[in-house]
């Protein structure tokens, strides 16, 4: 039997805007009991409950943010998912809902729509926050996600970015750097295809690094961890531009300095290896390479002992007086300046 | 003295994405209790103290949902406030925060997203919400701009668009049809322009129709208005997209049926005038236009009494069994079925 590979493409025309909503939202479910009332009406109502509510928005652009040539549509509505929720994990809140709008040029027929939809609801799954609302309409150029992520937490619960004092420790989950070097990877394999469409990459000395930059995660398992550990940070971000920048971020607002190790800072050796064969500085990277999704915060010096014996944290440097400013610590120990460069400064 | 009439033009690289944030949001107050904390963290923290949170959301595509040929760009900002102030509105809720994202590309100096922002920050002091967050980054191609609105209410004044019962009355709020009629006089503008662009428009016999296209209201003002007069609605919507297709969205999800009476549908007389310039039919334009922005929404037969003197009130049909259908009754006493063509059916 013949397998008939032309795959399927419904115009969106044929469904209409209110078909096409009921269409891509019919199975989301309603899992938190803050969700008094989701998708169908003006608007969504929400109970929280006694508890506040921490609200964050994120606009993600085609050929902006995304290229759509390695970054299949299931995986984009994962990450725009993630890229939110990460937002209210750096509150140290717990997120429950978020509103999901799209606008799609009409080179995108029905089928692609489904395919994000599907990483769209997959997310919510796994994080267990409610679809409640969102807007469908079409662009005239490429396709534009705007998502906007709500989450609950006790007043005290909650950490800011300004709340990092004198002495204070410098932590980090995760490790740091990989999904920079994932897009790297992914822009050669981009090239490559370019020149010989028929040649088919290999990927599998650089799963780890394209995971993290086509499926990131968003650590809102930290908080739970925090508390069970009842340790609570002082100040806290998330990493989406770059530790350097979020460094200065916390720094600034917080009025401290800080010295931050370059021996502590975590990769993985798959990291490593591949910074060695695209010969590029895997410090730099690690500094300025955005998109980790990873939570960096600051707790006092006496709560060391509680976080010290956890694999998912890394205490990177410690915070100073504001007066002796943000500086790196080499391995060599000299002491340069800190500056938020972000992406650019790798490809200087 | 001469006037230097070059307009200043500063680029948005000048600034950088974070100071870009700053000098478009350090001039907008908090002037809710429920916002805890507003822009400058990861999330924004808002208290309802018990009350429900409503929440909703829109995307609008330069090209798509506005022309910036005859646009400006205040006025922009403060209809995309408006349109979703409007949603919380037709809840029952009142609105207390909203979030910003805007992508530019670089078309755009600083200067215009001042503007922008001025409209903005104009709608937010009228209707008393807080800008407690957002997101500012680059397009490819022209504006886009997400707003979600989050608003409060106690649990028993919500309103649904499904509660609306047989023989209850059917009920709008201001007038109908001008926003589309002022967008027709201004799209013939632009094309008077393209062919003589000395020529200065005289637009004094259309300025109530232009307003209500350029600068519409949200009908936030009902809601004290129907708590005095003790009418809690059974259904309500907001008319964005033209009554007949939010009398069928009342309908659907009510599952009744309505009869809407032509002579009774509310017009402005400038409204009238112009029609009759265009040669448009006014009855299918006011059944069909969108952008109105006024609140329709279903009373209790024995509420009549309590609304029938007030002038923002107009009742314009009645609810009918399921099976009886939606149809629009002419004056000549004709019964036609109700269809939600929107805009297109105007053009016809």
């Amino acid at each position: 039997m013949l397998e008939d590979k032309t795959p399927q493409r419904t115009p969106l025309s044929q469904l209409g805007e209110f078909g096409l909503i009921h269409h891509l939202t019919q199975h989301f479910e309603v899992k938190q009991a803050s969700t008094l009332k989701s998708i169908g009406d003006d608007a969504a109502i929400l109970d929280f409950n006694g508890k506040k509510t921490v609200v964050s928005t994120d606009l993600l652009i085609e050929g902006v943010h995304f290229d759509l040539s390695y970054m299949p549509l299931k995986h984009l509505g994962y990450k725009a998912v993630v890229v939110n929720l990460s937002d209210i994990a750096a509150m140290n809140a717990k997120p429950t809902q978020i509103t999901v709008s799209i606008a799609v040029s009409n080179r995108f027929p029905l089928e692609a729509l489904e395919e994000l939809f599907e990483g769209i609801a997959m997310a919510a799954k796994i994080y267990q926050v409610d679809v409640v609302g969102g807007d469908t309409t079409s662009s005239q150029k490429g396709m534009i996600l705007s998502i906007t992520a709500i989450g609950e937490a006790d007043e005290q619960e909650i950490v800011y970015r300004n709340g990092a004092k004198e002495n204070d420790l410098l932590v980090v989950t995760g490790d740091l750097g990989s999904a920079y070097m994932g897009l790297q990877v992914l822009e050669r394999e981009k090239q490559v295809f370019q020149v010989n469409p028929n040649n088919q990459p290999d990927l599998d000395n650089y799963t780890y690094l394209i995971e993290r930059q086509l499926k990131p995660e968003a650590r809102t398992d930290i908080r739970e961890l925090l508390e069970k550990l009842e340790v609570k940070p002082t100040s806290m971000i998330d990493i989406s531009d770059g530790l350097s920048s979020e460094i200065i971020h916390i720094c600034k607002q917080s009025k401290v300095g800080c010295n931050l190790f370059e021996e502590k800072i975590p990769v993985d050796p798959q990291f490593i290896n591949v910074c060695e064969e695209f010969n590029i500085d895997s410090t730099t990277v690690a500094i300025n390479g955005g998109e980790d999704y990873e939570l960096l915060f600051t707790i006092a010096l006496e709560d060391f002992d509680k976080i010290k014996a956890n694999p998912n944290f890394t205490v990177i440097g410690h915070m100073t007086q504001e007066s002796e400013g943000i500086h790196l610590i080499t391995r060599a120990n000299t002491k340069i300046p800190l500056k938020a460069r972000g992406w650019d400064a790798i490809s200087e």
